[in-house]
């Protein structure tokens, strides 16, 4: 995600400084135009603006609250802008954090796949205070075709983001479901999709749809067990707003019952294995 | 339904017909050139196909097996065209009884609202022995944008129908769901509708997010209690087929739910009362 | 069950003529001063009350309805019992049946196995008019060591038998959820078995405790498919009463599944395999 | 609990020192020859064994790992034993933290009542490497009336621990979704109370039975927002283990409907009153 992401703002003529574990990665960005970082603290140093693009809350707490992370790194005044799918717990705790170090914060999480990011086709919810969120608008405009405000709180933008994951998930494991009853009832998968694809008019259903029909699931687009993870930040998320979403938990279990399974590799779609294992298929 | 699909027949060319209860309703269609009928019998006799379309699987068994019902009353060789959101196990009565007397049976169950009646734009899924759907293309065509066989087994439709309800019932459950989170975290419903709406790309989405960010449930679109009926076809199919829906019971439950709590003429997207009044609000 | 009750009413004193399909299930019990009726006609003729231990909605609905059933051959004045466990449907059909032949309806399902019915320790839960149950007790005294009123209405007798098995299936379910966890954390079975005896000190939970843990789902004491079927008329009763079930969609499920996959012929407590199997045991 | 426990240990012989935030609470036990410690470290120094009982995750944590905590305080060789019910992560924590210490550390979590810990009544289920259980056992005995081995991994018997608990929460909903359908019938809590406490033949059941039946929830024996806790512990070990718990999701969503409607410090068991709301009662 992050290199897509790098290039869309060199190519909007932003100053980029690159950092990833793994130099390489990095280095791959040197030909348009981005300077090569050789820690985090370099890539802060001086800057306006961090951005940061991770796996999970353990990758992002150790990148800025480990030594030499952006918390005591980040220019004082100048804004971290976090695109990773944490949880709303994380994202409070940076708030806090940047705060207190008078830096800014904001949670800008995104809608999309690598490819998405590579052709600025992101959708970008930006949560945090509104001077703060405008003064990162030419980020997101770089990044992304459309931003979407959602509130003045940090964490409201995780929230949306877990909450729309939870409705792309709860797409799967109903086509799970429904495919699992219909080949029960020697229906054709392709018929179905073909059906859902005229009856929503989503590429979201169609291209979902065909992967399942079509049992695709391997190489993943999106790792089962990176879904389970945005499960449980959903689930979580649920649990502080003290909102029940008994589907979320039918599609952590089993995204959950997948995983122990040996599916955790394969795309997250093949969720729709459980309900078909389920119907003894 | 019923007047749009007539309405379309006759402007196809068609000699049609036509009885209901409330014999104003069938009057209404002789400006357009339908014969009104006085009775199921009078209006199959010397028919070539018998199209019913009708609220549940009582008002079907009703016409068709009551006296002077379809059943007695369909020539030898005419074929009665089930549009009715029905149970799989009554199309597979209907298909036996209909063989036994020598007359055709196609289960064809539509995905559409009243305006897609009226507009020609249905779609059209059927189910049944492959020349006799053959023979029943003219109607299709007549009333709907998109044709789907199902498979030569009547039932296939039926169960592909109910399925397709519950993708949809599915959709409004998970946005009710999220719709509770984010108001307990203080996002504004529209921020979340907008972004659904970029997210999938898809009318139903727009349409039902927007009914329920703004809580318009009333007047209902397509009655709750009619959802719930359908809730339990769903089930009904799957039980018989041996497999588990689980996101199928929770929308059974919570229609079931905004039933017992008064909400049965509202809109079945107000089945997102559940989730939020779960969540406190 | 039949021939256990049958031989403690024969007992108790009363005169008993019995009728099976099988003809020689019903001659074991001449033996023990049973008489041996033909039909089902003539085992009501002339009795005062008829009682009928069945399969299901569709055995005992036979037997009542079919030619020479009880509900025409049951003398006016006289009552049936009906010990099965049947719908809360059925019995209000049974009951304005009955009432219209100027018969008695009383429901009375019994808890137990058939060991429980040979031993005179049924639990006998009896609903219908007050005077009819009270002209019943000597029966419900002969087969049962403790005998309930559920209400006037006879079908409140039935939805307490329903929501009473529902309760064992619960405590099966919970059961397999927990040792399959607990499998997965590499404790004993038999460990979680002896606390669980100690803490609820109920034979029930030491009894299925001990099956589950020991996994000796064959030979079945109670088949799932029959599990399977009693889950069904719970989640109908639900239904009928608009309130929602969803621990008893669990159980639903969770058994369906296990006859998808081969085991309706095994215990119901073998619904444990279905957890097991969901954690990839 | 803790002081019934404490009294049970003075009365066993035990040399006692007790320590509490509440120094009140402390001082009501020096009259049965206990020391009243002036701090955790004063507590520990020169004990054998230092026994916790506290309420969740975040107060064990803050006595093992504060500063002047268990953790420093303990002397090489003694032992720290929880009794508290917590996470199993926690627990290979303390593990981890005593054994890097030369502690010994032992999870002895315990199923009763404050009544049962004053009528030395307790369940301990004790987990640990065996020699280290050995040692600990005139402890178990002075507070319980039987001790059962986990396993030698001590975060084993807190598994055990919170699936133990589940097995109740899962009695109190099935209790709840029974008793809401049963009053939609008509029928009288009190009959279907009697049934099950001879069908169960459990305290268990007819003491909770009871209490739901007469919808007495305050004051509380066990809070509400206590049990949510425990839900949540429940499934982060199944979610550790893999083993997807469905039952325990309707558990922890029950649990915290009614606490987003205002019942966390009613009783547990008032967790049914979110299915009579459900049905609209």
């Amino acid at each position: 995600m992050g290199s897509g992401m790098a290039r869309n703002l060199l190519r909007a003529g932003h100053q980029v400084a690159v950092f990833n574990r793994n130099r390489a990665k990095a280095e791959a960005l040197a030909a348009d135009g981005a300077r090569v970082a050789d820690s985090v603290a370099d890539a802060c140093s001086a800057c306006e603006a961090a951005l940061t693009m991770l796996a999970d809350d353990a990758a992002l707490e150790h990148v800025v609250f480990g030594s030499d992370g952006i918390a005591v790194s980040l220019p004082n005044g100048a804004v971290h802008v976090s695109h990773s799918t944490i949880s709303t717990a994380l994202a409070r705790r940076l708030a806090a954090e940047h705060k207190h170090r008078s830096q800014g914060y904001v949670s800008a999480p995104v809608f999309g796949r690598p490819e998405a990011a590579e052709n600025k086709k992101l959708l970008v919810v930006a949560g945090g205070p509104a001077d703060l969120v405008e003064r990162c608008r030419p980020i997101f405009d770089a990044i992304g075709r459309q931003t979407f405000s959602a509130g003045t709180e940090q964490w409201q933008a995780n929230a949306i983001k877990v909450c729309g994951n939870f409705m792309i998930a709860s797409m799967l494991e109903s086509y799970g479901e429904a495919f699992a009853t219909l080949r029960k009832a020697d229906v054709q998968p392709s018929v179905f999709l073909e059906i859902m694809s005229a009856l929503f008019g989503s590429p979201v259903y169609t291209n979902y749809g065909r992967i399942i029909a079509e049992e695709r699931f391997e190489p993943a687009g999106f790792a089962l067990r990176l879904g389970l993870k945005d499960a449980r930040l959903t689930l979580s998320t649920a649990d502080e707003c003290a909102s029940p979403m008994p589907v979320a938990n039918v599609i952590h279990d089993h995204l959950l019952s997948a995983l122990a399974q040996g599916q955790g590799d394969m795309d997250w779609s093949s969720i729709a294995r459980v309900s078909a294992r389920n119907a003894g298929l």
